[in-house]
């Protein structure tokens, strides 16, 4: 593995693909903190499996497990599925393993970009976060990737996507967040995504989920289906925070123009009703330092644009909620030539996240 | 990876390669264990790196790391080389790594053979042992490799050889020790190494290198350079204890005919002058459990048959002795079309074994 200093993947002929184009594979890592995931993560572990799965089922899988879970991982994980050693500091695979790029010749390398916790000491939501930081290098190392050095930049997976045309969408609440790039100006910001991810447009949609403790990753509330076209996170009840959220967002697309100089075509994916953490699941979390992740009541940032796209399946969330349904329907019409898999992931959201947080694909 | 529990190796049509066959590859351990390595591991390091490069110079070769020591593995070690995060309780690559086995299509399948720390809770060197008894699994699973389980059967690689051509070779010192398999006759032994090694004839010399703590691992005393030749430790100081011990195995081996029919060629491999551990060395060595895992002037293993064969090189140890370079010499002549590169090996030695056992070869 090289660390390149000295270029940029733009500069190179690099482009980071769109997550709907062929994958190598795919990567997650195994949950086990317990100021994260309640009761030790037992619960939340058997979601990740199905997930595994159901991403095994069309492409290759790492799943990278602690020393202490590596056993386990191996017991409950199918063959087919590759286990390996590696330490995190949870198993947020989207916003700290490498994004990667690839170049006309079919090379791929991948981005080592900054990771803090999402916030670092300024808001972040754990510390110390450099196992997780250490990651991106580790699996260039493992996958045999070159890969760029870009730590003096603050960047999470979950804050961008891409339309494998030029075009890169992220939310100005997470990106121009004080706890990430903050000596930097927007104009600054958006040179280094067009300098890493072979883009010349960047979309600032202003704002993520309502309550989304990521300052708003895109990929929680709005995702690329194919180019010039998205999925977006969508309510009816003018009642919600997120309507006015989820509005802004809609106005801001209906008037922006891609790489390509294409208007936008929005399908609002409805939002589940608001959910809630209950009392007995913040009972099954560990404080973090002196306080509670979790206070019974607080409202989590469950929504179904969350899905990963394998290249045979759209693997989506389902809350036990009314929606569940007509989410998957909306997305199995926009994706009609792959199968939408829908996990109970309500264990996954008490982490966080959700299904595309806790996974990373590797381009063919 | 799938883990194969109801068929042998031989049954499937799969024998262990010769070293001098082929390889894809290689796995080390880096070393960082501080009793068994000098002042935590600084001189060992060194060591293991200049052992590494020279490796690396003509095959793939993986360096296995722990979560402390990854960074400065990276470190250390140059781009070519490819560096995982694995836990292990000590560095000896060849005895608890896999045994890699293949069939004449060319596949590659692991062998993870029962490890016990050179003799369990009998003659064991440390306890507990179980993160060197994963690596092989491990090591399978990260090369997508199927793997034979025999952990029922204690077995270290550096306690065999083979020719490549249905021999193989070991030392009844070891294999017929009570700290490994002592439930199991010889012909029992005999037995399980015809049905995974895919081997014929096994040939038992009857000892090692004289204070072997091993019990005398075949890999520091004899190894095949070619199908029908070995070199053999020699010493001619007959006040030596080693001397009868070699003579020994001479005696054994020139009676002996290998799978083929045919007689087996000894060349003489000089031994360097007796090598003691001194005071400073005991000094810079922390206690395992409650006792010293050395003691000042403490004779030393030294051998020149502990090398490791590369696709491009003979990677030997040498020893600041005046038998450093015809050992070279010799070995240059019986491996014409590999250069010899000799490595001061020292701070290998205190650990406890030399060149072949930090090394474990993945045939192409």
């Amino acid at each position: 593995m090289n660390i390149i200093k000295d270029s940029t993947p733009t500069a190179d002929g690099f482009r980071m693909p769109a997550e709907y184009e062929p994958h190598a594979g795919c990567i997650m890592i195994f949950p086990e903190r317990p100021d994260s995931w309640q009761y030790g993560g037992y619960a939340a572990r058997k979601a990740f499996v199905q997930v595994a799965e159901a991403i095994a089922a069309s492409e290759k899988l790492t799943v990278c497990a602690s020393a202490r879970q590596y056993d386990n991982a191996r017991a409950l994980l199918s063959s087919r599925i590759r286990v390996v050693e590696m330490s995190s500091d949870d198993a947020w695979a989207r916003d700290y393993c490498p994004t990667f790029v690839r170049n006309g010749k079919g090379e791929v390398r991948g981005i080592d970009w900054g990771f803090n916790a999402w916030g670092g000491l300024y808001d972040g939501l754990y510390f110390p976060w450099d196992n997780d930081n250490r990651m991106a290098r580790k699996i260039c190392d493992l996958m045999d990737k070159d890969v760029y050095d870009k730590r003096d930049f603050i960047l999470e997976g979950g804050s961008i996507h891409v339309d494998g045309e030029g075009t890169c969408m992220t939310t100005e609440s997470c990106l121009l967040s004080k706890g990430r790039n903050p000596q930097m100006s927007r104009e600054q910001i958006e040179s280094v995504l067009m300098q890493y991810l072979g883009v010349s447009r960047v979309l600032w949609l202003p704002c993520g989920i309502y309550h989304d403790e990521t300052n708003g990753h895109v990929d929680n509330i709005c995702a690329f289906v194919r180019p010039g076209e998205v999925a977006l996170a969508w309510t009816e009840d003018e009642e919600d925070a997120q309507y006015e959220m989820s509005r802004a967002c809609l106005e801001y697309l209906n008037s922006a123009r891609d790489a390509k100089g294409r208007r936008i075509t929005v399908h609002k994916l409805p939002l589940p009703k608001p959910v809630t953490v209950t009392k007995e699941e913040c009972e099954g979390l560990d404080a973090c330092w002196d306080e509670p992740t979790r206070t019974a009541g607080e409202r989590l940032a469950a929504s179904y644009v969350n899905f990963y796209i394998s290249n045979g399946n759209i693997v989506m969330p389902k809350f036990g909620d009314p929606a569940d349904d007509k989410a998957r329907d909306i997305l199995q019409g926009l994706f009609p030539h792959r199968k939408v898999v829908q996990i109970y992931a309500r264990d996954i959201l008490i982490g966080g996240g959700n299904i595309h947080c806790i996974t990373q694909q590797v381009p063919r």
